[in-house]
Formats: structure tokens, sequence, C-alpha cells
């Protein structure tokens, strides 16, 4: 089982495209689109904010309907907050599909990302189908990845392929995302599609899903803020032929872990990627009380803006780490507690270590190591620092 | 009842003074005292970080002895997360100030802002104690809010005067802080230490403080991060000879006003000197549908850092205003919701509105006003932009 990026390979029977429909400016790609000649098995998740983008609400509906054969997504335009008529747009994107690739309306997951409060120029969308149509072709995931990226940087794309029974299986995933992403110990702020040839029931598919989920897009935050529009979905073929794979199965520990590992990557690549982003760091809690606090305890230092700011400087200024683990209010026994900087601790024990080595920080990796010595409680998150290009990004963003 | 700022006016019976002791660099004052010649009823709030710097240990027990005659601070070291030893350095400053002015040290306050991990040079601050002493002065308070000065750019001082029953009676707060502010419904990052000579019951002056911090310092946020070491101290000397208050009273409505408006002005200055701040913004949330609810999406708003990012360009981004609400987890009715910037709605019942004007948020202050059509509930809070200057500031400290 090998972690490939950026490949651009599809499983089988699958198809992308992307193309530039007039959202964006300057030409950009910002229509993409999914299809799979066969019906598939298609697992969810949606961000929990109490604002929904109305591509959610139609998807949504459409996935209690039944199997999926395509899905359309735009950049550009986040499609929130534009009422009803915001909804009509999202089922004419799903119509417009379904009408080119004779397929019913419901069939047709949709996915949005952009400014909210705007709505969407469904007019040019619309005459931009055909086109996205005929551009779909088993090398076109690296133009729908196009296709989805805002801020972002460069593209994410990840596949892992192995054999179950003498079958060769696939699992490729792309996301996007760079800002706006929050943990709220549910759903990252990003959007990830992840298509696999893999003969698998829909509910093992959703349970593989989930603990993906909670392991990566689940396991990092940018800014700490929770967007209206965040979406992963998945999508199984069976067109590899094996064994449809049971929840519990030995198939399923497989399937399940190269999932994982796809999620993983694409997660790392956002954090990477973060808005401005100079460090990619990663927030380990260890012997906390409990898992629950682990997670509070990582995401509280992970989402603290001064160490964040500290990080960016390179400055090895642990306090800022200590007044954000206590922000979080779980018990603490700092007296017991080591904190350590890319192995080697600056708080160990209730006492502060004197640091000799100058530059400590200076790399583009960081570890932090959290050891409360009270539990069996552990949790690892990846974020990545506050700087000056985030302000600049998001300052001018619109 | 007037409000006047920083005119260095102490309470009948109160000295101040200020000097440099060693611990901040290049001869910058970082000693403060606060002297009253009769013994003072005195409340106090501390940070709920659940890591709590060692002067706050020191002085929950000293409150806890009885009345208080003097309080020390020191800048530019928090004296925190640093074990038994800095306890005894907390110890020994309540100490060398008792035997300068001959009192207990139960009757003297102990407080530090700085960073955290250090170990207090107490030697060198024992040795400046005889000097801070003999600074004491009717006129020291200038001296003394400039010692507790950290990144703060100006010193913040608000007095208030007013009549009970014929006799002047003064209030007077001095405050610091910049950054590391937030609410957590709790304390703000800061201390503030607020002198009058009323006479008023222990238990009425601790109503009236609780009911000024929540309107003022719980009602500010500059970054969302909790101090290990904000102190808020009235003390009170009764030298006004005024009837004491209880509460209650008619008298003791007076009072509280006063004190409320000194704690309010002081709060907004903490926020126009944020830490790189270049907006000062209100963000009140009206209709919601409890208090508690009002005051979740009030900081909600005020604590997102894309919110911040888009103030600080000038941007009238409201999606991101959206997307923070929703990202509470309260119960929402968008369709009813209505969002203002600075007086024009650009987001009216559940529809965006085309912004007409052009620059709408280039001034300094910043009024965001959401109305959710819900209930009763209300709540406005203070709070900054985010920008270069607060990630260079932080990270580059220390």
């Amino acid at each position: 089982m090998k972690l490939i990026l950026n490949s651009g390979h599809l499983p089988q029977g699958f198809l992308a495209a992307g193309v530039a429909a007039g959202i964006k400016r300057r030409g950009r790609r910002d229509l993409g689109l999914l299809y799979s000649g066969v019906p598939c098995a298609a697992a969810a998740f949606f961000t929990v904010n109490r604002i929904q983008a109305a591509p959610i609400l139609v998807s949504r509906r459409h996935l209690g309907r039944g199997k999926i054969r395509a899905l359309i997504v735009n950049s550009g335009n986040a499609n929130c907050m534009t009422g009803t008529k915001g909804i009509r747009a999202a089922e004419a994107m799903a119509s417009a599909v379904a009408a080119a690739l004779r397929l019913s309306p419901s069939q047709v997951l949709v996915a949005s990302t952009g400014i909210i409060g705007r709505q969407l120029p469904v007019d040019r969308m619309s005459r931009a189908v055909p086109r996205l149509v005929e551009d779909l072709d088993d090398r076109g995931l690296c133009r729908m990845v196009e296709a989805i990226r805002t801020t972002d940087t460069f593209s994410k794309e990840a596949m892992v392929s192995f054999h179950l029974g003498g079958r060769r299986v696939t699992v490729s995933g792309i996301a996007k995302g760079a800002g706006m992403i929050a943990p709220r110990m549910r759903l990252a702020t990003m959007l990830s599609f992840i298509v696999t040839d893999a003969a698998i029931a829909q509910g093992a598919l959703r349970k593989a899903l989930a603990d993906a989920v909670a392991h990566s897009f689940n396991a990092i935050t940018v800014d700490g803020c929770m967007s209206t529009n965040d979406t992963v979905v998945a999508l199984a073929n069976g067109q590899a032929a094996n064994r449809t794979i049971a929840a519990g199965s030995r198939d399923y520990g497989i399937f399940s872990k190269a999932l994982r590992e796809v999620c993983a990557a694409l997660a790392r690549m956002i954090v990477r990627d973060a808005e401005g982003a100079t460090k990619f760091i990663a927030v380990s809690v260890k012997r906390a009380a409990s898992h629950t606090e682990a997670e509070a305890l990582a995401f509280g230092v992970a989402n603290s803006v001064l160490f964040k700011c500290a990080m960016f400087g390179s400055n090895p200024n642990w306090g800022r780490i200590a007044a954000a683990l206590g922000a979080v209010g779980a018990r603490l026994d700092w007296q017991k507690m080591t904190i350590a900087l890319n192995g080697v601790a600056v708080f160990r024990k209730g006492r502060p270590v004197a640091l000799k080595k100058r530059g400590l920080l200076r790399g583009r990796d960081i570890d932090v190591e959290i050891d409360l010595a009270r539990g069996r409680g552990a949790k690892r998150v990846w974020t990545s620092d506050l700087s000056y290009g985030y302000v600049r990004i998001n300052a001018e963003y619109n």
C-alpha cells in the first residue's frame, strides 16, 4: 500500500473534468465534474455550521434518494445565504449535469466554495456544462482539482492502490482548502472528493469515511474559523470487482487504512498550503485524562493566535502554550507536565529548562509535544503559523 | 458624574509610586506600588485560566485574611509556572513592602505581568523597594501606570467624582493590557487597579465590581487568548467619610454607576491600544433568544480571525460575520436576520443588500450590528482588528 501524490490517476470507471465558466476572473478554471459510468455507493459529511450553503442542502437531499453518478462543483462563489434563489441555482447545477449525461438530477451531488452572499451566475454556468461534459476524461482529475482551488497555492491530490482477493483497488482523493479551516470537533473548512473502484456496502463506506475524517480533516486547523460549505464526499463504484466489503471484515480493515492514508495526506497538504503559512506544526498531547480532553487541549494550543504568531517568529515562547492549555479549562497538574519543542524539553515536570540550542524552531516543521502525566488520552493535530501573509490574504480577499 | 481620563488624580488617603527595578531593560519603570493610609475593603477578580501565576495564589490568600493596605505590581515578568520558588518570590515582594511600610505581609496584594516561566529577580526587586516607598506620592499614579505597561503604547487611567450625602467621592482606576486579551465569559487578560475613598461594605464593593467587570473587562476581546495573570482589584478606604454604602441602597446605585464608567473607560482604552490595532470595533447582537446566546454570538464574531482580518482591510465581507455566527452553534433564523455595518444594512431579513457606498469601513471606528429577530437577548462587545502589527509584535516578543 503506497501513497502517491498528484499522480492524476482515477480509479476504474471514473472520469473527471474542469473548465472555466466565468465565475472566477481571468479565465481561471472554476467548474469541476466527477462522473462514474455506473451508480456509486456514497457517503458524505458536511459542515456543522448553523449556516449551511445551498449546495449542501441539495446534496443532502440527493444523498437520501439513493446511488450517485456525478458531482459538480464550482469555486469563486459559495452559494451561501442566497435564499431560495440559491437553492434553485444549486438544483439547476445538478439538473444541467443530469440532462447532459442523461441521469436523474438526484444522482448528482453539488458543492460550492468561494464568497458568501452572492448569487451564482447560473446562465453562464449552464452554458459551460456541455463543455464540461465534453472535457470528461480518465485523466481529467488534474483539471478538476484546479477548478476547485481558491486561495490554494498548489493542487491537492493523493492516491493509494492495493489488492483485495487478487483485485487491484484504487482510492483517489482531491481536496481544496487553505483558510477558514477549523475543526469544531467535526469538519474542517474544505472540500474533498474521494473516489474508489472498490465494491463496498454503503454503511461500511460511511463508517470508514467517518473514521478517516476524524484522523485527518477533523484533526487540522488553520484559523479556527468554521466554514458554511465544508463537504467531504466518498464515492465507490465497485468496478474493481472485489468481493463487496462489509464493515468489520479483514478487507474492510485494509480499505479503511487506505482511505485514512489518502485523507491524512490531503489534510496535511491543506495545512502545508494554509494561507500565508511558513510552518507546519504538529501539536501532540499525551497522557491526558481522556481522549476528549487531549483533543480539546491540542486544539486549544493549535488555535491560539499568540502561539501561532510565536511559531511564525520561530520563537520558543512555551509560556503561550501553557496559557493556551490553561484556558481550555481542563484540570492540569502543571508540576508534572512536560513540554518539548522539536524533541527538546523546554519545560520538564514543572520546571522551565534553559534552552541551550539557538534556532531550535528555525526549520519549516515544528513538533510540539505536551505530556500531561495524567492518564491515557492522546491526540495529535496539525496546524500552521499565523503570518503577515495570512493577514494580507484575508484583509484583501473579495 | 463626569469621566476624566489621565488626570493622575488619586482619591483621598491613597498614594502611588513607580520605579525602575531592572526587571525590564533600558531602565524602564517596572515596579509599582499603591498604598492607603488606612485599611481598605477589598474586592478582586482573577483569571479563570487553569494555570495561575504565583502572585494570584498569594493575593487570594491575603484577601482571605482581611483588610488591605497596599499593592505591589511588576511588569516584565509574569512569575507564572515558576514553582514554589515563584510563590516565595511573590511572598517576598509582599514582605518587602510590608517591612518598609510597617504593615503585615497579608495586608499587601501582589500582581505581575510579563513573560511566563522565568524567575523574578527578587534581590534586585527587594533592593528597589525602599526607593519605591520613597517615591509614594498623591501624584504618583502616572508613574505607577507607567510601571505596569508591557506592550501598551499609552497609559490607561480613568476617574469619576461625585457626591454622596454632601461628601465628595472619587473612583480612580488604572489598567494595562494590549494583547492576550480574551473574555472566556470571565476575565480579560489584563491588570486593573481601582481605588476609591468611598466608605463601602466589602460585600457591596464586590457586588459592584462584579457588575462593572461584566460590562467592561469581560465584554472585550483582542485575540481570544486568556492570560494566566489577569487581575482586577478594587480598594476602598472610606476616607470620603460618606455614610457606608450598603448593597441595594440609592448610594450603591450611584457608586456602582461610577465604578462601571471607570471600568468601561479602561476597557475601551485597552481595545483602542490593542496590539497592532487600527480599528475599534463594537459588535452588537440584538434580539437573540437569550442573553447567553447574544454573548456567545457577539464573541463568536469578535474572536473570528477572518472577521478581524477583513476589518483590518476595511473590507465589508459580511459573509465572514455570518460564518462566525453559524459556527457558534446557536440556532439561527437567517431568513429573518439583519446585519448592518456602520448603520448600513448589508444583509436584510435574509437578503444580501448591494453596497452603494464605497469606503464604508474606512474610518477607525466600526459598528457591527446583528439583529436576529428571535428574542430579547442582547450583548455588545468591543474588539480590535487583526493587523500586520499584531503579528509582528507577537512573533518578536521575548
